[in-house]
């Protein structure tokens, strides 16, 4: 008899704009977020997209413990009372899916078909977890730093826990955040209760939840999570690059309403508000985000942000005259970069951060 | 120049196992929940199943007004604050979607393609509907009364905000809150805010969001959600029966450990601990849930349910042999009806309580 999971049902690459049974069943299990909540600065709690690789745990916090293991000097575990005994931040995070857009790219990976949905911020309640790495006290000889989740599954017939790391230099530079409160209240289930990390300026994936083990590694971390995928690669022989950072990308709330099935708009003619969210790994500044109708592009206004790691507002007055239009945003950070008209090649997927499309109807 | 919502992109019936862009991305905006909560009395925020037609509306709750109006002698309108002050009741309630298990036919409507997972139990905060449609007493010629949201969008070149109605003798015998909260927290902005109601054993689509305004009618309701669609056909001639009470289902938490892309399980051989939940509308009991691994059918252990428009779960021992196997469970409720194997024909896919079927591979 074969072990299913050592023979798993991998299509590299699917047909354009056909989906199937698997696929769509992704596409049912994990959520994209609303577009219309981007008219908010915080994503509604159940509304924020959600990717589960396996399944939620169930996890009691009242036993929930957090373990240090590995080559720390000063390892020790802790529980949740404790964890909650520690100086508290609240800090809004815009956190996206690393394969947002997948189902843009052709052909695609046979993974989760993202449309544009896949991004949300929530005030994620915590402490800084780098006054814990150095009370754990890494060895001198250490070099990456794991952090392992209760969920486990099988992936291309590998079976793991979900699990990354980050380097010690990585983790100098980066805010992480050792979560147990999202949106005024504990975390929910799905989002990793009772405990997960947030890596602001990362992708999602770096944003291990259900935490339960961190590592303190002298060889490079080699879990499925961190080898086998989330790497940008050219074609299958290639090695690849770590996903790391967001990469810069803007969308808009759809304006007027919505046809059900298609989700094509329609829009009275006249001055329409365009309202919209762009956001940048690694805190960077959002320096310009541009509005087309049609292809023809004119800058719009930004908002503040709430805090460097929160996506930044923008809005735009289009004086909409009958007729048929597609309407496109685009951002630019303030290293220059600026999104790509159309998706940049990887053969996962990730990263693709072309600007979203979205098709309007005018009416007289 | 066409109006595109006149010449609405229909497609009746779909390739078998293919789903397009306008399918997936409904699949990717509406979310099902999470099989694995089924574990939990109540499903938590975020993770109940939540199907949009049009847009979520921004309401703000300060300005709300609920609007009684039409044939009533005594019509008002009441803020949040009024509403609130009134009785307040907390049921939980099993909620699913009248299209939930789309997917399993062939061929299917082009809507929004379920799977299993559009189903879920919240506890509901609010004050019984009946008293306040006593007060704003119904005329003596009024047959049913309307319930009208504030999302508004086109189905079909339709446009129209969403609406149902019941008739004055179905809301003497259902139990319809007037709903602003639930799980102990006010609506979140996708499940209604502020203000929808909940009608207890019908399908979801009876069950109106953003709630704006309620109608005396002296004529039956003509509304596109009432006479357009929710209705069972054989064919596109027919001109249907209203759907309505939740038809007697089931569903199991998956066992084990899943595959990542195709969600089959892994499980270790020995005894398996299973347990769902299973439930029929009009708040009638459960009499009995049968579980089969390969379709060898065995009588599951009920267990108490949480008030009589909640789910009732229920539990399994299976001794598990290695192999490949399919799991089922199926429901029987008090009036004898029991789930049936394979999914009943209607033309959109509405009512398909067919069983559940899970594939699990039991290692040595």
């Amino acid at each position: 008899m074969n072990n299913p999971f050592t023979n798993p049902p991998i299509k590299p690459d699917t047909q354009d704009g056909h989906y199937d049974h698997a696929e769509l069943g992704l596409a049912n299990r994990n959520s994209g977020t609303l577009l219309e909540t981007l008219a908010l600065d915080i994503t509604p709690s159940g509304a924020h997209y959600l990717l589960t690789h396996f399944d939620t745990p169930i996890l009691d916090p009242n036993i929930h413990r957090l373990q240090f293991e590995g080559a720390f000097a000063n390892p020790f575990e802790m529980n949740m009372n404790q964890i909650r005994s520690l100086p508290q931040i609240t800090i809004p995070v815009t956190l996206e899916c690393a394969g947002n857009g997948r189902a843009g790219l052709s052909p695609r990976r046979y993974s989760m078909p993202w449309g544009v949905e896949a991004v949300g911020t929530s005030e994620w309640i915590g402490t800084p977890l780098a006054p814990l790495i150095a009370q754990a006290s890494p060895k001198s000889d250490v070099v990456e730093i794991s952090f392992t989740g209760a969920d486990y599954g099988y992936d291309d017939g590998v079976g793991h826990y979900f699990g990354r790391s980050l380097t010690l230099d990585q983790l100098g530079t980066l805010d992480v955040i050792l979560a147990y409160g999202m949106n005024g209240q504990p975390l929910l289930p799905q989002h990793g209760a009772p405990l997960r990390i947030v890596v602001p300026g990362w992708y999602g994936m770096a944003s291990v939840k259900w935490l339960d083990r961190i590592g303190a590694l002298t060889q490079p971390y080699d879990g499925y999570q961190q080898i086998r995928t989330y790497r940008f690669k050219e074609s299958a022989e290639d090695e690849g690059r770590p996903v790391t950072h967001i990469r810069v990308k803007s969308l808009m709330v759809p304006p007027g309403v919505p046809d059900w099935l298609s989700r094509v708009r329609c829009v009275e003619a006249g001055d329409v508000h365009i309202q919209g969210r762009a956001w940048s790994g690694l805190g960077r500044t959002i320096t310009k985000v541009e509005f087309a109708a049609n292809g023809t592009w004119q800058e719009a206004k930004l908002k503040e942000r709430k805090g460097k790691f929160a996506w930044t507002g923008w809005e735009h007055t289009w004086s909409a005259e009958p007729g048929k239009y597609v309407l496109q945003c685009r951002a630019t950070d303030e290293t220059g970069a600026i999104q790509p008209i159309n998706p940049p090649w990887d053969l996962s997927g990730f990263g693709n951060n072309a600007v979203q499309s979205v098709r309007v109807f005018v009416k007289a």
